[in-house]
């Protein structure tokens, strides 16, 4: 094996990053939210770049596979896997249970999906690498693109203008609490970037306000697809109340109820098509869910699919069951903007736009923001992943998570929330 | 994208190759069997070659994309199923049907999985271009080895001395038509190879003349794993009763009975794994004979599934379903057996020895013949698959398709075996 591929040196850097106060079923966007960024340096001087959750839980996997990388080559990420079976904490530092992740409304929290979302970071990291060692794209080591552009949807969200609490405000959006606020907003994210789909993040008001919300943008962007995610924060009747309102404008409802049953029995009552990020979010759920007709479109976060070579496994999956592939986003930076970017450019099959949070942060690591133009990003053949770490960012952005007394390092929406209301519980309708 | 990378020439070259009259269902391998061997020249002088089924069929399919193939990157695989769809014939110049490749015992045969048959010859020329460009093996390029070795099966098969009519013997094996013949056949390929697994091409003679061979083999060689292959030819009363009389010794029965419905009745009814060359050979295939319990364990051929990377989305298939994994094997020479391995070496979930007809051919187009120890191959770190061609035997065999009047341009045991019975018949139990 080329020497010059092998692993010299890890660096894992937990970071705290600025994030809206954008409100979901199960509270409120901290003011900053962890992330997890992993550099790869080979012998040969090259650095590859990845990035996941930074929870606690997320770091305590990540620190014994940094230390165990060392020696092995970039090109080898199918080893990853294992590796961090073996290199990993005996137990995960933090229980793990079976109900939704507390703050990240990312479906099951078990041992080994926060394994694989940790690999996750560590496969691009070593992507990267050797992309760049190669001179070739990422998505040249994935097959090669299939597309030259991947399109985007708008991420829309109910907010505040400011955080809890918070003096100033941390961005210019203002709040977005009703119809005209939410077509608001859809108007800046079509004027700034141009995207032709609009998703909208529900679960905060009774449906009722949702739907009108969603009546409005169809009457503002007629014929434009649109989507609806309450996070799973309905009754099936409700849910399928809402499809019976809304089935003439939705491209998908997103998880209108939770659990793979309750899922498949809204199925079963509508031709709205259903999409997930919550009732399958592992491989271990893709049986049940598909035998059922639960879903016909997979979001897929390539976090927690544990990686692109998954994520691009997924997709096979999907194509074979004749399920529907798109993408899922959580708070995230340029790095996983580009790995998302450059493994959807290998997919045939992803025939709707992905979600992407990024538009929301206003800080990154990388140098270069990328652009969207016509809710489209270019996919890059720059070496590797094509994006350039911004030390100085990053190092100001480690200085946060290490001044921070422990109340932002695990995301928690619910927390968040109670400093505003302090007996707010979530509401399911 | 690097320019060294880009396609500039495509050869295509039908050959026959010698192959022993070996007996199965369908009748007698022909003197010589078609292959297709693909080179893909870059830009930058490197040659990278891949290996099909040769038949006239699949010549047709591979002509117009071989045609196509030039000014496009190596790197992009990715792109080959679309570049198939649009550059091949309108409609296969041979009919094609749903019922079982007549020589070929592949299962299914549709104008899908001929292009796929044909994509797979060139995705790994091009990847053996790609690994070579980049000082890279195969593996590497597709996430790279999980193990030093793979492990493959001796393939036994009831057989004559000679092809009927033939003046001389074209080997010195001998015939092989009773238990004694197949103990004294596995006794050479332990000898010569030190295969650990040994499976028994049936569907020959009687199933009780079978099982005594099999029982034969449990005697000769305690504890080893036996599998029995009759393609298809029982009935499910029939695989049922082979199943019990075999249950103690067999590692699994592959294709006891023909159809997903049959081998699912036979499933329900044994505790015998049963395994799949026939009735799950494409990704269409896979939910209903999933879903009906058919198998447990997937024979893959990288051939029809099209390629390296679908062999690894199939893997990634029966991982999600607790399906096993193993490999399948026709005809076929080094560059397939280089694919094979290289592909094998990076799927943790192979936990069954692959088959090989390999031993059986006697002629090759590679400059070294792999050499099995122990039952295995060890993985090539050697850029690309590890192997070279020989271009003078590559041209013999090529002057030798030449030569022939179509006789055995395209395989048919079932011809081949009327030379000797013309009113032959397969014949089911």
């Amino acid at each position: 094996m080329d020497v010059k591929l092998i692993v010299d040196e890890v660096r894992i850097t937990p970071i705290l990053i600025s994030d809206p106060p954008l409100l979901n079923v199960q509270g409120v966007h901290q003011p900053a939210t962890p992330r997890l960024v992993v550099e790869v340096v080979t012998t040969g001087g090259v650095s590859g770049l990845g990035e996941t959750y930074g929870d606690a839980v997320y770091l305590d996997i990540a620190r014994p596979l940094a230390e165990a990388l060392p020696g092995r080559s970039v090109a080898d990420v199918n080893g990853l896997f294992a590796l961090a079976d073996t290199a990993g904490p005996a137990s995960p530092a933090l229980p793990v249970d079976e109900g939704v992740d507390a703050g990240g409304l990312r479906g099951v929290r078990t041992a080994d999906k926060l394994r694989l979302s940790v690999v996750s970071a560590f496969e691009t990291a070593c992507l990267d690498a050797l992309g760049k060692t190669l001179g070739l794209p990422v998505h040249a080591l994935l097959g090669g693109k299939v597309r030259d552009t991947v399109e985007y949807s708008a991420y829309l969200f109910y907010r505040w203008a400011a955080h809890p609490g918070a003096d100033t405000r941390t961005d210019d959006w203002g709040p977005a609490l009703d119809p005209a606020g939410i077509v608001a907003q859809a108007r800046r994210f079509d004027r700034l970037y141009g995207f032709h789909s609009f998703k909208l993040k529900g679960g905060v008001f009774p449906p009722e306000q949702e739907i009108a919300a969603v009546r409005a943008l169809a009457e503002a962007f007629p014929g434009r697809p649109l989507r609806l995610d309450p996070n799973g924060a309905w009754s099936v009747e409700t849910s399928l109340a809402v499809a019976r309102e809304l089935g003439d404008v939705l491209e998908y409802l997103e998880d209108p109820a939770s659990g793979t049953g309750a899922m498949a029995e809204i199925a079963a009552r509508t031709d709205v098509p259903l999409a997930t990020n919550m009732c399958v979010t592992t491989f271990e759920e893709v049986p049940e869910a598909f035998a059922k007709g639960a879903v016909r479109i997979v979001l897929c976060d390539h976090h927690y699919w544990g990686g692109l070579h998954r994520t691009r496994e997924l997709a096979a999956l999907c194509r074979t069951y004749g399920v529907g592939l798109s993408m899922h986003s959580n708070t995230h930076l340029g790095i996983s903007l580009a790995a998302m970017t450059q493994v959807a450019a290998t997919l045939p099959e992803l025939h709707h736009a992905c979600d992407t949070h990024y538009p929301w942060q206003t800080e990154d690591v990388v140098t270069t923001r990328p652009v969207f133009r016509d809710g489209r990003l270019a996919v890059t053949d720059t070496p590797g992943l094509g994006v350039d770490l911004d030390r100085a960012a990053l190092a100001a952005l480690h200085r946060r998570w290490l001044d921070d007394d422990g109340t932002l390092r695990d995301r928690d929406d619910a927390a968040a929330m109670r400093r505003a209301t302090p007996d707010w519980t979530p509401t399911k309708w």
